[in-house]
Formats: structure tokens, C-alpha cells, sequence
């Protein structure tokens, strides 16, 4: 094979990662979206939202195209099949990270015009939402420059998101509960939300250490609280 | 390329499908175990649960360094790409339900010595747990035979999971609830491991009419209730 044929090859690879990068910048935008919508109650937020995750599907068509006829032209050698497995997790990745941060406007909706989150809880949930959104721009950034450091970094805001969701289980099961069991399990499940969102984050760091080490390790997907 | 090339090839991809199909069937496995530990309260079934998701993880990273293997030194034609895509998904999702059962055994070690699922409830779980189960095993069915009317079957199969769910949901927000908001939080989210866990199984089934059809359909995954 010679040589500019290579080069054009790493060329197009570098396209692919930039729509990847593209791809998880939405899903930030997304959630940020979703969290608007559920702290204001903001109806049209969460419907805008809802609309905006057939971009993120589709763009997860067409990456994982590019990348297959991409290796399927080119017949890439042995450290470059890591490329195809780690953009293809990480496109499925960002493709739950979208329905996660769809599934937070739903619920925003379905209570709508009522607040889905009481008053004493927002914080915490604003706080989650701004750290899955900073989570979102560091695989981004991890993407863009595969530094390991960053991929380190993103496990440990994923500590401080596992904080905040450990704190509205304390918040929810505390005898002065009195928001009722609705509320209570509406809150239990946009908790997860939120944290399976930070872990798809971590997972798409842990698909670049992957690709950059061959490395396999599997980020603990967060069951019980 | 000469046809014996070509053939070793297809006898290759059917190798994999195997492999694939072996995987499936531990998930289902695995539910199963992880539904009895919750349904008796078994720690052992529980622990057993737990210890043997580590062997589908290994299949995960087996079967798609042999996919992107035989794909790299044989240079799939165009059709040939989807066996990639159809497969690699198909690793990932399997992957998950062994997360998912998981995380219902994590719910069961837990609570005890106690039951997390009250008694009234048991029934509508068991009944969710034999529902996961068999469509993992229809999942197996679609792969092996690529029959697209048993791929319709299983979304059929996942209404049927869906009506489960909600009938949860109904219980543990009726007005004469009286286990309290610590075992509603509980029941809804195992709820949502089983409902996901079926998800799964009908997108192993997509992935196949992708494959098949060449045709992208996404799952509702199911958000609210």
C-alpha cells in the first residue's frame, strides 16, 4: 500500500472522530436541554428535546458506516481494528446517552405543568445535570486528544456524580419524606438517568484507553444506591 | 479471491453466530439465576449471579476482536459490513443484559435476609423473569435462523414485558400501598432492569433484520411509565 493512500486513510479516520466528537457534543447539549426542562418545567425544553435525538440516532448510522466501509476499502492492520471497535462502542454510547438524557425530558413532560423535582431538591439535580454535561465535553476532549490523564479525570467526576446520586437516595428514604411515593420514584429513576449518562461517558474514555492501549476494562455500571 | 477462501470465510462468520448465540443464552442463563435470588431471597444464587457476568464480558471482547479479525484479513463486500455492525452491536447489547441481571441479584443480595420484592408482588415478577428469559432464548432463535417473523415475535413478546411493568407501577402508587417508599424505589427500579433487559433482547433481534434487510429501526427504550 502506499503511502498517501495511508495518509488519506488517517485523514478520513480523523473525520470520523471529528462527527464522533460532534456526535457526543449533542448529547451534552441534550441534557442540558433535558435539565432546563425539568428544574423550570418547561414544556417546550422538553419537547425540543425529545425532537433533537433523531439527529443523535442518525448521526450513529452514519459514523458506524463510515468507519466500516472505511476498514472494509482500506483492510486495516491489527492496531487499527481497535479503531473500528472503539468508535463503534462509543457511537452506542452516545447513542444511550442521548435516550438518557430524552428519558429526563419525559418525565419533565409527564408532570408537567407540575415540577417533576420538589423545590428542596433542585440543587442536586442541577448539579447533576451541569456534571453530565461537563462529563459529556471531557470524552469529547478525550476523544479529540487521547490523553489518558482526561480518561483518569472523567472516572473521578464520575465519583462526584455517584455522590449525588447516593445523596437523593438519603434525601428520598429519610422519615421527613413527604412528597409521596410518586415523587420519590420519580426521583430514584432520574437519578439513574443521570448516572447511567456519566457512565456511558466514562465508558467512551474507557473505549480510548482501549484504542490507545488494547486494554479492555469495564466501568462498574452503578446497580443498587 | 478464490471460492474455498471465500467459504472458509462464511464457515468463519458462522462460527461467530455461534459464539454469539452461546453468549446470548448465558445472559438469559444469568437471569435466571438473578430472578430466583430475588424471588427466595438466595444469597448463593445471588453471588453465583454476580461471579459468572464476568465470563459474557469475555465473550464481548472475544467475539469482536474475531469479528474484526476475520473482517480485516478478508475484506468483506459491502453486505458483508452489516455482519459487523449487526454482530458488534449484538456483543454490546448481550453485554448489557448480563449488567442487568446483575444488577437484580445486586438488589436481592442487598435486602437480604429479607425479600426485596414483597409478597403480593412476586408473582408479576416471576412472571417477568420467565418473559426475560425467553426472549433471550427468541433472541438465540433470530440469530440462528435469521427468521424475521420470529424478530416481530419478540417485540410482540416485549408489550407483553411493557404491560408487566406498568402493572408495577400501578401497585406501588395505589392509594392502599403500605411497604413504604424504600421497597417502591426498589420494585421500580428492578422494574426498569427487567423492562431494559427485554429492550435488548428485541434490539439483538433488530440488529438481525438490519443485517437481513439492511433497514435501522431503534427500540423504544421505554422512558416514563
Amino acid at each position: 500500500m502506499t503511502k498517501p493512500m495511508r495518509e488519506a486513510y488517517h485523514e478520513q479516520l480523523d473525520e470520523v472522530n471529528g462527527r464522533l466528537i460532534g456526535m457526543i457534543r449533542k448529547t451534552g447539549e441534550l441534557m442540558g436541554l433535558a435539565t432546563k426542562a425539568l428544574l423550570e418545567a418547561d414544556l417546550d425544553a422538553a419537547e425540543q428535546a425529545m425532537a433533537s435525538d433523531s439527529s443523535i440516532n442518525r448521526d450513529q448510522l452514519e459514523i458506524d458506516e463510515q468507519v466500516l466501509e472505511l476498514m472494509a476499502t482500506q483492510g486495516p492492520v491489527a492496531s487499527e481494528l481497535r479503531i473500528v471497535t472503539s468508535a463503534l462502542r462509543s457511537t452506542s454510547d452516545a447513542e444511550r446517552m442521548g435516550d438518557l438524557a430524552v428519558h429526563v425530558a419525559k418525565v419533565a413532560r409527564m408532570r408537567y405543568p407540575d415540577h417533576a423535582v420538589p423545590e428542596e431538591l433542585r440543587d442536586t439535580f442541577a448539579a447533576m445535570g451541569k456534571a453530565a454535561c461537563e462529563m459529556s465535553t471531557k470524552a469529547t476532549e478525550v476523544l479529540r486528544t487521547r490523553d489518558l490523564d482526561a480518561a483518569a479525570e472523567l472516572a473521578q467526576d464520575d465519583n462526584e456524580m455517584d455522590h449525588l446520586h447516593r445523596s437523593l437516595f438519603h434525601e428520598i428514604l429519610d422519615d421527613d419524606w413527604n412528597r409521596g411515593v410518586e415523587a420519590a420514584i420519580d426521583i430514584a429513576l432520574l437519578g439513574r438517568y443521570y448516572e447511567r449518562f456519566a457512565d456511558h461517558a466514562v465508558h467512551i474514555a474507557t473505549n480510548v484507553r482501549y484504542l490507545v492501549t488494547g486494554e479492555i476494562e469495564w466501568a462498574d455500571s452503578g446497580a443498587g444506591h
